[in-house]
């Protein structure tokens, strides 16, 4: 066996029982649960635009695969099956033991089945596409808004951006925060559960990746409508309550990416049942806002209007 | 719009109306026809390990859909959709101009839709993800092959590999051979109608990306069988027969990758069929060997085995 197949066998190939064919032929098949709708998405992570050089080999291996299964959870999919495409510079057991163990295991923990991909050398970069179901018109798109909603968020927001300052520019914070945030930073959670459990309640849905501000922003573009944010609701944690510049923690809950919350919109009458559930998946769940005529997403503190903020990130800006 | 939004609209967002939703969401969603089985897989090709620096944008497009089409095509799948993930040091709307242009012609030729993707800042690299259909059981696999079937290959062997000594190491040939291996190294033909054809009479199937050694072999192992080859019976294009070198001309063909022809197995009582299948499509196929029991591929001239050559490419060998 070449030393390519040998280590797509040793650390990628593990049974998949819900696949008709996984790992090793031309393709993976698999047989959608009938009648479902398939959800698919992609996403790449780049070495220096998405991570840090030297970032931990199970810390990358847990995020590619989390931050792909986030966008299916804001889709209110099931999560199933997953493909990954994987440049290296050098094949290292170490690396790739690291990588593959956090890959599988979150995997594991969503019953995500591995059933294909590829290998090759190059520029560190990751490419992971997933593959979910969802039942027939039960999605949650980003177009569903309606005027009158209320805006939800799940967690915290800003807590992966303050951890990036802490990792990239050597901010300080108490050991306990600096934890917390590089956690948030390195292992988002994809909401899956709640992703699910959505279905029926959110009228429409997406993952916080670029800051709530952009990707709100998304949700009112495709709803033909506005939004507006209360700063005082919004959920931070106890380490962004800590810091003492008002504007930095401004930034960071409402333009900082990476949190991988979900922020949906939802008819006021569906408030009651959608806090039972955070407290079902001892998940905060946050009214934060609420969808308007117009279009544009305003933030307003102790009823003035805040100064909108630079929006999400953006990697060609 | 952002500039990362706005150059995925102008370049890659078409409409797809074979989906539920296409680009614009946290996914694509997509309604398999009933009941069909799906063939998925996903290729990266990096500047530098798959191509060579300054390749034409339009001719990057074009293979780098073109490489995962052909895996559907040996699976025997109707190819559906796509999904692009492409990673580029900076934005050139020339590039992106060529590079959209010629993967979304390639796409409708085919009948493929562009349903989702990413964008990023990186090194050169592009990550595309396929979706076919298939009638359950009718998919084309490597392990199907008996002993005694026959082992046949389409179009001609060893031309990419050909071209890219003419691209990379400046080999020189006549004018019309030169463009002959070139466009076979930059515009591989995915053989998606060969492989639709093939359902219920090939016994296994695999693309030829790899050289046709390393590729069957992963047939015969599949299989539990080895396979023999006749030198002589190889199809081989003018462009390769025109080579002085017989030993050049033997790794060429043996072990040249990124030809993207098929190779498959039948029983021989399909012969007739598949004769006539191929002056249907106007597409040469060739007889070259059989399976037998054993394992590994061998390859005999004039009754003699021939030094088996080095296998397939390995990026990491």
């Amino acid at each position: 066996m070449s030393p390519e197949f040998a280590l797509i066998a040793r650390y990628f190939e593990r049974p998949t029982p819900g696949a008709l064919l996984g790992v090793g032929d031309d393709a993976a098949l698999i047989l959608p649960a009938a009648p479902s709708e398939l959800a698919l998405s992609t996403d790449m992570l780049v070495e220096g635009t998405h991570f840090l050089p030297g970032t931990d080999a199970a810390d990358l291996g847990h995020k590619a695969l989390a931050v792909n299964l986030s966008d299916l959870a804001a889709m209110g999919a099931r999560a199933r099956f997953a493909l990954l495409a994987l440049a290296m510079p050098q094949v290292s057991d170490t690396w790739l033991a690291g990588f593959s163990g956090a890959f599988l295991a979150l995997a594991a923990k969503h019953g995500v089945e591995l059933i294909g991909g590829d290998t090759t050398r190059g520029p560190l970069n990751i490419c992971v596409s997933v593959v979910g179901e969802v039942p027939p018109g039960a999605a949650l798109r980003r177009s569903g808004a309606r005027a009158g909603d209320e805006v939800w968020v799940s967690g915290t927001l800003g807590d992966a951006a303050l951890g990036l300052a802490v990792a990239r520019d050597g901010l300080v914070l108490e050991p306990a925060y600096k934890q917390h945030c590089l956690a948030r930073l390195n292992r988002p959670q994809p909401r899956l559960e709640l992703g699910l459990a959505l279905r029926g309640l959110a009228s429409s849905a997406i993952d916080v990746s670029d800051g709530l501000v952009a990707d709100l922003g998304h949700i009112a573009e495709r709803s033909g409508l506005g939004a507006c944010l209360r700063w005082e609701s919004l959920p931070l944690s106890a380490a962004l309550q800590a810091l003492p510049d008002q504007g930095l923690r401004q930034r960071l809950a409402l333009a900082g990416g990476d949190d991988y919350e979900l922020c949906f919109t939802a008819t006021p009458r569906a408030a009651g049942p959608i806090e039972a559930l955070g407290l079902r998946l001892g998940l905060r769940l946050t009214r934060v806002g609420s969808m308007v005529e117009g279009q544009g997403v305003g933030v307003e503190s102790a009823g003035q209007p805040l100064v909108v903020l630079q929006g999400g990130y953006d990697h060609f800006a």
